[in-house]
């Protein structure tokens, strides 16, 4: 029974789901708008170039540049991600940490006492020279400085190149706090989104305890529902979904006894009953949150043993009225059990479990999904490399 | 077995975490900025007064108002939750359907054919009349329309009322947007933040199927562990931590094997340990989120069996070393367990429950965590009907 347990806490020790990759959205949204500030920043001051830096981790990171001179992608190429220290030795840096905007006519000729310097390093680097520059300070509404905007060489009407005016600090002022909230709210919601990733991770790992034999079942199914599903045409948000989600397939198995979950022989069918209930169950922990992920999570639970011909648990659904996620992962679910050796039966070999699948197209599954998974199968084998070997 | 598995079932369908009342924080930041936006509306078009409104579920939603000849409190009273229907027949409607700007000089003499009309029902209740209104539509940066902005009654610098200008409307264009961006994601973060919290609720119901006598536990832990909290002076943020993160002090337990968690006598010196090894699963489980709920929730399933005088386990920390909100938990669980029935053990009475606990201040608990649960303990006992009866 300490073996037992042993092997169990090994695996929470391997936290073995972090492989699962998470990864988060970057806000297409947040981008656009993040643009969109600096076009207008442009347009109302007359700048060729402008660009847009926050605070993180201790550095000013550029998070947006424009600039007439040079095509977008040299710029991107060329300066995003980029990094300058937080200190009152750089322009941005000053405008940062003192919150005052600051109108450079001449960046050749800074006054006596400056205490930043124009640094030309990214001037070298670009080929592209500042002569003139306006920074303003990105400023949250709680007066929380996360940054600044930079614009640089204005242009008279007529294309000469001169000194911004200081009513240009005003044009632009409230554009920079449009941005200095869309960054905040970006920063926000990433704090949140991961909180989130981070406790279904915690509810994955959960399901990984009590389930039968080994913590890779659950990476495995997720891995490859999610090459099915993609292999069946679905957009990238639904196949990170069903990535996420499936892992908590058997979370409902936290209700069943021992003495049936690990049962070595065969279950009566009292025993088969009570085993059929996780489904449900699993179905009933996952609440009844709008969150897409709790949503489809739920789906699966409630419906991975659900048969395409109606046989199936706990509902005896037929066809299309079941999950189609859920028929992604019954079928990954009962692909990787067959292959698998399990404390009641030896693992089957990769042309037995295939056979098995085929005869059962159209009776235990969508025919669909054994296509879709047929076609994806040297990418599933991947996650199977003692399967390759036999 | 089968009964054991029906009482299982029976508590995830009452699903009784959900009365752990589990509430969202208001964000104090957005209410600022709507304010503060509103207050610059009104400062760049020379207005008296003005509203934001934002759809919601199929109606326009006041989320902020203000007015000079009013006082805020009477604001507040008479406007906030007003709604109005998202059709063409009112002004805001129309702004926000359309998303064009509309200025109305004089509100009593709308233009032939002009599709809405200008409801005087609010101006009824609030005593004050609306004679100029310029309606801006609120636009996110991907177009989408999600609600309006309304000044009313232009003031000159002499204070005589006249139309607004044409020109106002440009003033007020990019302040409007802001608006949108911001009540856009606060949307999105309310959407966050309740998904996470779904999700804890998901993972504190998985924690309920392994403890050993009753899903009430969990309830009884989380509230009167929320009381000593606030006895102790804790913040309302720091509280409302504790409730949502004591649910899952023993999620560990499902790694637990039936034979020792459900053992009816007394468990061997072996047997123990494993039971003993629930703490550090249970932290592994919660893995290492840097979310606060998963933070606090981690240190209080590792450090909830340790105790005051250094005698306790995982680590045999001692006094402050202990986490604070494990401290509490441990006091708030032991306390339960020794009031409740358990398969292996009678209930004990109030008093000899106090005097268990008052014997072991300052060698199993922290003196102080006792004394504020005194200092509840009538707020306490209502989570204990029985135990008052007894």
């Amino acid at each position: 029974m300490t073996d037992g347990l042993q092997c169990v806490a090994e695996r929470a020790l391997s936290r073995s789901l972090s492989n699962l990759n998470f990864k988060l959205h970057a806000s297409k949204d947040q981008r656009t708008m993040l643009e969109a500030i600096l076009t207008e920043s442009r347009a109302a001051t007359g700048a060729e170039a402008g660009s847009l830096y926050v605070a993180w981790n201790g550095k000013l990171k550029f998070v947006a540049a424009q600039n007439d001179r040079m095509n977008a992608s040299d710029i991107d190429h060329l300066l995003l991600g980029e990094e300058i220290p937080i200190s009152m030795e750089s322009l941005v840096g000053f405008v940062t940490l003192t919150g005052q905007a600051m109108n450079i006519p001449d960046t050749h000729r800074l006054p006596e006492g400056t205490p930043f310097r124009i640094s030309r390093r990214l001037d070298t680097r670009t080929g592209y020279s500042a002569d003139s520059i306006l920074a303003i300070p990105l400023r949250c509404p709680n007066g929380e400085r996360i940054g600044a905007l930079e614009l640089f060489n204005h242009r008279e009407l007529d294309g000469r190149q001169s000194p911004f005016g200081d009513e240009a600090i005003d044009a632009v002022t409230t554009l920079a706090s449009t941005a200095a909230i869309a960054l905040h709210n970006a920063h926000l919601q990433q704090h949140l989104r991961e909180a989130h990733l981070d406790t279904i991770l915690c509810l994955s790992t959960v399901a990984e305890y009590r389930d039968a034999d080994t913590s890779q079942h659950v990476q495995r199914v997720s891995r490859c529902s999610e090459l099915v599903a993609e292999a069946l045409g679905h957009n990238a948000d639904d196949v990170e979904l069903i990535r996420y989600a499936s892992p908590m397939h058997d979370v409902g198995k936290v209700a069943i006894p021992d003495a049936i979950l690990l049962k070595p022989g065969r279950l009566t069918a009292d025993q088969r009953k009570v085993m059929e209930r996780h489904a449900q169950i699993g179905a009933e922990i996952l609440g009844n949150s709008d969150d897409p992920i709790l949503a489809v999570a739920r789906g699966i639970a409630l419906c991975h043993h659900e048969r395409w011909d109606g046989q199936g648990y706990p509902r005896g659904l037929k066809d299309l009225a079941i999950p189609m996620h859920a028929r992604i992962v019954g079928l990954v679910d009962v692909f990787d059990a067959v292959v698998s050796h399990r404390c009641y039966k030896e693992a089957c070999t990769l042309d037995t479990a295939l056979a098995i699948l085929q005869e059962d197209s159209g009776k235990h599954f969508d025919p669909d999904v054994i296509r879709a998974f047929l076609s994806v199968l040297p990418e599933v084998l991947k996650s199977y490399p003692a399967l390759k070997a036999a």
